[in-house]
């Protein structure tokens, strides 16, 4: 039920502020409601201490409102383009957390350093250019949704669920809300590793690519033997 | 009533050591009292703990103490010459934070390299000289009032509400004693972010002025669509 | 009794998350029942929320689950060889702790910078080198543990109970679970601190060996008399 | 009496990992009994969380403990030493507070960047020289005491109450444990934001002496006007 959904959102939006993924009314979280295909959302600009599951707004595809009396997060738009091309992304996150944003500020990836990163983002994390003047004229969260549909297109985009944009921040993805909030706490942790990393050894290399496959797929590949799903 | 100025700067001066922007009895927050034009502020030196709304300072504009049997906070007439240019602004706040301070310290601007800044300040946060020793001879606060007044002379003060004291710390500008809090916390955060990106890039440059307008404008103009404040 | 263990085992895997030593599942502990000579060790991908002493999982040196229901930690073959070539060591913590870490994927050791260290780790806590693509391709978590004991071969481990791994993260040692712990612990500060060191001085050199002696033995020389062991 | 002394050391001593200064049971805290002219010391080794005020130990300048049946502090040597030479310090702490034992391992001083550090400490917080092997094989926790009192020796030594020990830590001074104590908070976060500050601006250079000299003195000068001491 789509109410339950709500919930779904709303707890994922929760977790944004309780991790420090978020300071103030930055940040939203969307999914997927599997049953009816429209997404719910977190509205614009409400403090996160008196959400309710009730706020959240239901919108179709084309970002008609179908539920919920309050505006949309401002960002509505890009998370609208992603679920249209990427049946598989149920759940996007946007974030502003410190790390992360600092390496979309700085105009670079988040490259794959080690196998803390490895274990979730099969490869960098690319930073996406910042859009032109006539984009933003247009249609601002419109086009930030086509850079990055445009980014992943031909790809799994749920093997390395997440994307810097030039001078802004962070949106990850999954397979649900969860999933795709989850995502964004690892991005944070590895960003900020990999701040400390560079300063460390400004000279430092990707990890080798068979040391990435190793960590990726023992956890996420047909074979994967982490965790409880299988015995070894 | 002046009674509850007093408590929403109590308020406002409460939320500093809770969000870390402040250590001891480092910062004061003052409001200007809409009904009598009288600015109620910190005393100096009282510890958080024990401060109650009566024990805030009313004073006129000239610093006359109106009410109140505590010292006003030694950085008073730097609010006051802040209040008697700018009737815009009905909040000061001062503060030591850590890393916008650490630009203060280094006499470098906290400049515009994200949306997270421009959502809220429009352009560069600038870092204004220290004083000469003849104005530290003759009146240290109020000089640094005036250099501050003299900074934002003709321009709109609460569109960048925010300045630096090279070698000393923050202030901070806005509508009442909360919303220049708020200022204080989110410059905080901005800082944080912009020594990791200029650590990442040191190369790295203000983000495009179309994409800074977009935000500012898209939660402060008057087609601001952020947030419950109209439809869009 | 081995029950006794695995409260052991449990409790020092939990005060990984207390203490920001790992997020999420990330990191395991395990430590030698000396009764009986198994491991007891984390399952693999358990959340720490609600993890009980019996999730523990027991195997004899060879792998073999002697108790539990669940996988071991998908690094336990790690475990295991570091068991059976030095007898004592009882106890070893797997962690990605943020600043350790950020060494281990700079492919550089903690130096012995200061006291803090060396009251802990005599001399350098190295960094250990990316398996080949044939270790990795044989048995990962074996290999990773016959680079550990080849380093360690020789050497009093326990006087200097940790490494880092390239691309990777930390292992500790310890007498017991705790112990290895309580070094992970001492490893991440001691991290943090040599990351600002060499900020602040690039060209910082390790401490006089005489002075690391001291400190050193001051806590854990046969003449010790740091705490409350003999009186001075 | 005696008994409150070593109630306010206790208290002082848990002020350390309340506020982030020590981990487990790194660091000590010591004052000096203005009745009997003894100095309460914590005992060595002896964790936090159990530590009651009866355990505190009470020695003479010579070192010979009146009270008390734990090892005093390995430390103690260091601040006796202390004691005998000021009779204006009656409160002594040493701490590896993260940033400020970063500048320590550096062996780099902190230098006076901003007021936040002149409102406290009047000029740069040296690093003292590592003792030789002579020295340390000597008596090492006395001769750490005596190059102290050599580098304050014919200076105000509660102006600048606070030194930095290469390759080892912090001492800071008081009026008190407290006191002391509050020095070493203070340090700490003037390092933090030094290292920040030196990373903006590699060429920052000290502030300028009249600005140094009107914070000191506007808090501690004959003519202090900062608090509720005097009206202005």
């Amino acid at each position: 039920m789509i109410k339950d959904t709500k919930i779904k959102v709303l707890e994922a939006n929760l977790y944004l502020p309780k991790h420090d993924l978020v300071k103030f009314t930055w940040g939203n979280v969307s999914e997927r409601d599997l049953d009816t295909g429209y997404v719910v959302i977190k509205p614009s600009g409400v403090s996160y201490d008196n959400m309710k599951a009730d706020d959240m707004v239901v919108l179709d595809l084309n970002g008609k409102i179908i539920e919920g009396s309050l505006n949309p997060s401002s960002d509505t738009k890009t998370h609208l383009e992603v679920y249209k091309a990427f049946p598989e992304v149920n759940g996007i996150c946007h974030v502003h957390s410190t790390h992360a944003t600092a390496y979309a500020q700085a105009g670079k990836p988040i490259r794959a350093l080690g196998t803390t990163h490895a274990d979730y983002f099969y490869g960098d994390v690319s930073c996406l250019r910042v859009l032109t003047k006539e984009e933003i004229d247009e249609d601002y969260e419109r086009h930030t949704g086509l850079v990055i549909v445009d980014h992943f297109k031909g790809s799994k985009i749920l093997e390395n669920p997440a994307i810097l944009l030039e001078g802004h921040g962070v949106f990850t993805f999954g397979k649900d809300a969860k999933d795709s909030v989850f995502h964004a706490s690892v991005l944070e942790e590895v960003a900020k590793m990999n701040v400390l990393t560079e300063t460390i050894n400004p000279e430092v290399k990707q990890m080798p690519s068979y040391l990435k496959d190793k960590h990726y797929l023992r956890k996420h590949g047909k074979d994967a033997y982490y965790g409880q799903g299988k015995k070894k």
